[in-house]
This record gives C-alpha cells, sequence and structure tokens, in this order.
C-alpha cells in the first residue's frame, strides 16, 4: 500500500474537524466530569459508582439526540445506544464498544494525585489528562462520543447507522458480557464493530490491532493448619502454605521460560512468515520499550523476540501473592493460608479451559500431605485473530494514516479485549480494534495518564472515519 | 530422680497459697486491666499503648512495695523494680525476666472476639483467660508478679532480694535490649534469671526448659520496572518480582526439606544420647501435637522425628509474602515488587550473622538482570543450651513437681528466648526457664487464651518456688 496525498476534505467532515478543535475545552471537562466518577468494577464497595458512570454516559448520548438507556445484569449495568442512518442512501451499521469501567487504585500511596480529581497537567512531554481510566478506557471512549456530538451539530445527523454499547465490566472478567451479548444478538449485529481499547504503535503510527492474545485468570489458595501457628513451636514439621505455595508456583516455569504445564503450547502456531515481515519494518526496539519502564533485557522464553513475546507467544504470569504477615516488623507465623492470583496469555487456537484444567492437575498433584487447595476461576477468553476484508478496514487505514504523521499499521496486541473475539463468535460481526493510547500511560498503574495529543487527535480521528466509512 | 512423697508445707507458704486461692478474682481482674492495652510493640500506631503498659506494670509493682520505675530506651520502655531480701539470712537474688508486648492480631477477622476486650471464658475444656497476650506473655508475667504480692501480703517481705525486669519489644525483635543490658549490667547481675515464657510439657507436665532455638529473621525485597505494568502490554518480556521471589524462595530447600544455603547446617550437632534417651521418655506422639492444629504428618526434613525437628534441628520459614494485586477480583498487573519476610530457627553453635549473610549471598547470586534486592534485618540470636548446675534448678523442679500432678521435666523448646542467651553472655549469670502455657494456648494466632488454671497454678508454683529457693 503506497501512501496517498492527503486528499482535500469533503465540506461535512472540514466542519466538524474545525468544531472538535474549537470545543477542546467544552470535551476536556467533560471528559473529566466522567473521569471522576470511580467505576472501579472489581470491587464491591463501588457498585453504585459504576452504575453512576453508566447513567451519566446515557444522559451525554441522550444530549445529542442517541436513544440511549442503561440495561441491568447481574453485575455492573451495561449501556445502550442506537441513531438510524439515512433514509437516502447505503451507510454501513457501526456497532462501536468501550468500557467505562476502571482498574483499582491501589497502591495508593504511589499516586502523585488523588486518581480520581482528574486534571490536565502541562509537563515536559505535553499536557496530559491525568487519573485513573483517563486513557483505559473512559478517554479512548469519549473520542468517539465527541466525535459523534460534533458531528451533529454540524450536520444534523450521524452519516450511518451507528448502535452504542458501552460496558461496565471489562477490568473485572466480564462476567455478564456473554450472556447480554447472546440475548441482545439482534441490535449488535451491525457490519463492522468499532472498539477503542487499544494505543498507538510507537509515539505517532496509529494501529489497527488484528492478533489479540487471550486470558486466563485462575485464583490459587493453599490451607494447611486450620489456624496460624508459631514458627517456634511449629517451625519444622509443619507444613508451611508459602512454602507450598512458592514451590508450586515456581514448578510453573522452566530454565529456558517455557511453561512446564501439560499441553499448554497445544495450539501456538509459529508466526507466518508474512506477518513477521510486517513487524519486522515496524522497528520496535526493545531498549525504548523496556527502558520506559525502567527495565533493559528481554526475560521470558529464551530465543525470543520482545515482540514476539508481547504479541504472538503466550504466557504464565503471576499477578498477586499473599500469605502470612505482611505489615511492618516482622512476626514469626506459620500461616495457615497463602494465595496467588496467576493468568496466562493466551494466543494461536490455546484452549483457556483446557489450560485451566492443566494449571489445576499440576496443582492438586504437587500438593502435600495435610494441604488443602481451593480454585477461583477468574475469565477465560482464547486469542482472536481478525479478518480484515471489510472495506471499514482500510478506509480506516487510510483515515488513520491522514490524521497522524505517520501512516497507519496492522499489528498485534499483548493484551486480551475478549469482546472482539465475542463479536465475531456470537454476533458474526468483525471487529476494527483501533485506540490512541501511548505506551507510557500507566494504564492499570499508578498515575494513569492520557495525552492531551490523543484525546484530540482521537476525536479527529474519528471523525475521518465516520467520514469515510459512511462514503457509501 | 524418684519422686518424694509431698513435704509437709512451711506456714510462710501455706499462708501464700491461701492468699492465692482466695483472691483469685483480684488476680484476674488486675489481669484483664493488662490485657485490655493493645501493646503491639513492632507496629508504630501503638507506641503510646506500649509505654501505658509500662507504666501499668510500675504502678502494680509499687502497690506491693516494689521501687520500680520505667526506663526509655530508643524504642519502647524497660520496666525495672528491686527490693532487697532479708538482712538476716543469706539468701539468692533472683531476676525476673517477662515481656509485657504482644503480637499484632492479624487477622482480625478470625478472632471471636475483640482480642483487647479480655474476659473469662467457661468451654467444655474449662475456663480460659480469652485475648491477646493473655499466654504471651502478661499472663505468664503475672504469675510471678501475683506471687510475689501474695508472699508480702502474708509475710511483709519478699523471702529474698528480686529484681524485675520487663521488656517492651520481645515481639519485634528486641532492638533495645542488648545495649540496656549492657548499660544495667550490674543492677541484673543476680544468682539466677527466671525467665516466665515457655510452657507446660503436654497438659499436666511442667517442665524447666533446657535448650532454645536461636533466630535469624530477613526481609527481601525484589524490585523490578519503576511501576506496576499491564501483563497484556508487558507479560513476556518484563521480569516479574513474584516469578523471581518465588522461584528464589523455592530454591531454598532441597526435595528432602533440607536448606540449600551453603554453610547452613554448620555448628548443627547431632542430638546427645543422653538428651535423646530424655525426651524418649516423655511420650511425645506427633499425631496428637499436629492433631491439634488440623495437622496429620511430619512435615519438613526426611528421617527426623516431629520432636527432634521442633526442638533440635534449624528451619528455614517463610512467615510472609505479599506482591501484585490482593484484593477481591482480578487485576492483571505485573508489579514493580514482591515482598518476603524469612526466618530461620537456629540450633547448636549456628552463626546468624553467617546465615544472614549466606541467605543474601544467595538472593543476589539468583537475581536475574533487571532486579534489584533490597534486605532489611530482623533479628539474630543464636541457639542456647542452659546450665543447670546451680542449686536453684533443682529446687525449682521440685517445687514444680509439688504444684502439680506430673514431676517436671527439663526439656528443648523450638522457639527463640534470646534473652536467655543474653542473661548468660552479658550478665553473666544462668537462666531457668519456666512456665504455664498450654499447646492449644493459640499464642501469635487469633483467640489467643491463657487457662485458667495454668494461671491460678502458676501463681501457686512461683510461691512454692520463692519458698524453695530461698531456704538458704
Amino acid at each position: 500500500m503506497t501512501q496517498t496525498p492527503a486528499p482535500l476534505l469533503a465540506p461535512r467532515l472540514a466542519s466538524v474537524l474545525g468544531r472538535i478543535d474549537a470545543d477542546l475545552d467544552g470535551a476536556l471537562a467533560r471528559l473529566i466530569d466522567l473521569l471522576s466518577i470511580p467505576s472501579i468494577s472489581t470491587d464491591p464497595a463501588y457498585k453504585a459508582d459504576c452504575a453512576r458512570a453508566a447513567d451519566w454516559l446515557v444522559a451525554d448520548l441522550r444530549s445529542f439526540g442517541v436513544d440511549a438507556e442503561t440495561i441491568a445484569t447481574p453485575g455492573h449495568p451495561m449501556v445502550m445506544g442506537h441513531v438510524d442512518g439515512p433514509k437516502d442512501k447505503k451507510t454501513p451499521h457501526l456497532v462501536f464498544y468501550g468500557h467505562y469501567d476502571v482498574q483499582p487504585v491501589d497502591p495508593l500511596n504511589l499516586w502523585a494525585s488523588d486518581p480520581f480529581a482528574p486534571a490536565v497537567e502541562t509537563t515536559a512531554k505535553g499536557r496530559m489528562i491525568r487519573g485513573r481510566g483517563a486513557s483505559d478506557d473512559k478517554g479512548q471512549l469519549m473520542t468517539f462520543v465527541e466525535a459523534c456530538r460534533a458531528w451533529v451539530a454540524e450536520n444534523g445527523a450521524l452519516p450511518c447507522e451507528i448502535t452504542f454499547f458501552f460496558e461496565g465490566e471489562e477490568e473485572s472478567g466480564s462476567p455478564s458480557l456473554v450472556p447480554f451479548m447472546n440475548e441482545y444478538k439482534e441490535r449488535l449485529k451491525g457490519d463492522v464493530a468499532l472498539i477503542c481499547d487499544t494505543g498507538l504503535f510507537g509515539h505517532d503510527t496509529p494501529a489497527i490491532v488484528t492478533m489479540l492474545r487471550g486470558l486466563m485468570g485462575e485464583e490459587i489458595v493453599i490451607k494447611a493448619a486450620d489456624k496460624d501457628l508459631h514458627s517456634g513451636m511449629y517451625g519444622g514439621p509443619s507444613q508451611n502454605p508459602i512454602r507450598v505455595l512458592t514451590r508450586i508456583l515456581a514448578g510453573l516455569h522452566d530454565d529456558t521460560g517455557r511453561v512446564t504445564l501439560d499441553g499448554f503450547y497445544d495450539g501456538v502456531p509459529e508466526l507466518p512468515a508474512d506477518v513477521a515481515a510486517q513487524w519486522q519494518v515496524l522497528g520496535f526496539e526493545h531498549e525504548a520499550f523496556l527502558g520506559e519502564v525502567g527495565l533493559s533485557q528481554p526475560a521470558g522464553e529464551h530465543d525470543r523476540t520482545a515482540l514476539e513475546m508481547i504479541w504472538s507467544r503466550p504466557t504464565m504470569e503471576f499477578n498477586g501473592i499473599i500469605g502470612g504477615y505482611t505489615g511492618d516488623g516482622f512476626k514469626t507465623v506459620l500461616p495457615a493460608q497463602a494465595s496467588a492470583k496467576v493468568s496466562a496469555r493466551l494466543v494461536g487456537t490455546q484452549d483457556p479451559h483446557k489450560i485451566r484444567e492443566s494449571l489445576r492437575a499440576y496443582v492438586e498433584a504437587h500438593l502435600p500431605a495435610d494441604c488443602t487447595v481451593e480454585f477461583h476461576p477468574h475469565g477465560a477468553s482464547p486469542a482472536s485473530v481478525m479478518e480484515t476484508t471489510h472495506p471499514a478496514f482500510e478506509a480506516t487505514r487510510q483515515a488513520l494514516s491522514d490524521e497522524w504523521p505517520n501512516e497507519a499499521a496492522f499489528i498485534g496486541c499483548g493484551g486480551s479485549i475478549p469482546i472482539a473475539g465475542y463479536f465475531k463468535k456470537i454476533v458474526g460481526v468483525d471487529a476494527l480494534l483501533t485506540g490512541f493510547a501511548r505506551d507510557d500511560d500507566a494504564i492499570h498503574s499508578p498515575n494513569e495518564k492520557y495525552d492531551l495529543e490523543c484525546f484530540h487527535k482521537g476525536m479527529r480521528s474519528w471523525a475521518r472515519i465516520l467520514d469515510a466509512v459512511s462514503q457509501g
């Protein structure tokens, strides 16, 4: 694909871009309002805040003519909205997905400011919106909403049929998502699904993600004695669940960084030569990628590049561990239990359920006498490889290339965005994933931010995409 | 040693025992008052409470004529008290040691009642005093104080010179103890040191502990990236401190339960045949000992008995571990750090400092690229083997045998009571350790208790010991 010169803008697009530029402060104020709601979905203490964020979105969509509502689920509510397309012209039906819930904020002491008192900061790296959810995913979600608002304001109506679909459980394993999509399949059946929860490639290169890793999460709780014991009185002949757990976890990787579970690599393909060649062109440098977070050398599987490990290799990671006395000072206790949260990122056709079974069998096989184990599953989604044949993919690639300094790329993504697979499997619709996050946005970490440039150019990108895909 | 028939009681002892029996409710009320002070020494939030407990003891000692005071240290205050012995008779100078600080109470949700709202409960196993410190060590310490109070009330003065010495940092590694004992060496120089911080052997057999394990505590903090990372974006090529830590900890024991550290077993003696024979007679059953806490089979070193492992073998245990997301739900984070509290119980002439160095060298040798480690030491004391030649040992053994159903035994103890070694090394005084805790007292655990019988017979035991050792 050779780069074409930037086309002359259609008047309907030019006016929308102009309005987006002029109303940046308004868009920022709305985003800050949404960011100030602590919609942490994984923590039951924030249930009412999640509902409040959903209601906020419904009110905002209605403010520019979208027929919007919340729909209750056993967990947090979904937000659905709809506008018809023009009657006189054949245009695609777009279904836009984002999520309004956010990650927990601990460790809170590492935040330089209140995560739910968002603000625009001017730094040496430019202006940025600081706060939990600024990038993942409220800021990204609002780039699309703002583009639509500007479009309606300038052109009286959106250029095509659009269904808005916002979830509130993405950061907590999406327990209600599959049943909901099955029940509301007909309303979600568009021509293409747009998902805005990914990032730029490097600083200035927009990207469409066509490979996503899957995810299998499991909590493992090892128990031994029926109470915490004194390590002087009992240390030696008594089982110590921390010792049992660390030994079990340590056995999950061999000395070359490979996962040892039976069948773990079943369905893991070698990277096709053409994809490897595309990625080669991107000029990814692990020194820069890792250097950004204070690291320098690729860990993990020996003889694999860092980019391969992130985009096309599976992992088994330990996301949390706790047991015994963890406060200040020292307590010579043998704890009654210890637990770990473990997750695998999956690629190819790895089966999350089989991997969960294999993990459980391994743990049980390594459990010494007098120990018991409890398992708590947290999500299971296979990897996805997108089809990119729908014309919206090429139109979007061109629109993104027009807005950003560099041409847009089709790339892989190490994260797991199960919704993409569900759109394909449940609704039969291809998912187009694009977004404007940067690697240093610190999503899921303290001091999350979203560059003002990304927010601004993100809105402008969506305006261009709406224009491009609705040319008919 | 054959058991002699219980001797006729001297009148001065008979009246003291009678008063102890008659004033049990008064003694209980005083203990409950002391137990209600949350003197958790390891947690800086309770600093004022530790001072309050020290002041309480000073006031209580003064109430029956002891010349008592608190003495400030860089940490929590020491309590010192003194009474002269009779001028007309040669009697020994006893130095009594106990500690007024207590362990933390987490996990608080496992307590059936407020740990600092102590109360006497009537249960199927008898009446017991429930609360943090009931057994370790406030209840034990007060058995001696109450015996002295009753002695003074009945006989007008104590039967020999006594120095009271109460510490407030025993549960947090005793940072001020050695400097203090060096400074106040002259005041602590008695004929024998009495330490009441140990237990009965089995249910009804009083014991004098003659072997104590040492302790070396170390906190290990592993750090990698400069912030928590998203396991999707970074999982694979980025170091995960939980993975690094679990692998390091898992390498500390081999498959036979032995510690792998270089030089760890230097100075670990095989049990002398005569001691092994004495222990054999005690009829220790690991099924009963472990069954008490919900376990059944000895873990730890293969081919060692449970009693050997507790009394005469060293251990390396993990007392606490934490890293990443440990709240409800799931968070796919690669944490910036993970840490563990590790402690070794030491025997023979194992050198705690050499073992700390060996542990640190091992951790550093196994640290992958991009990881750093911080070490925080928490205490270092070698094991002790007591000399039992002072006549107070045999007098005490006889006095204990008179009070309890079974004859008193000389035994080992898995716990670490560094003060015993310090009395010998710094002050040059042999330490006699006896106490009345039971194995099911749940010291260091939720729902700690002290049997009313132990408190009552403990006071009576000390009255008998005071009588026996001051016969002159």
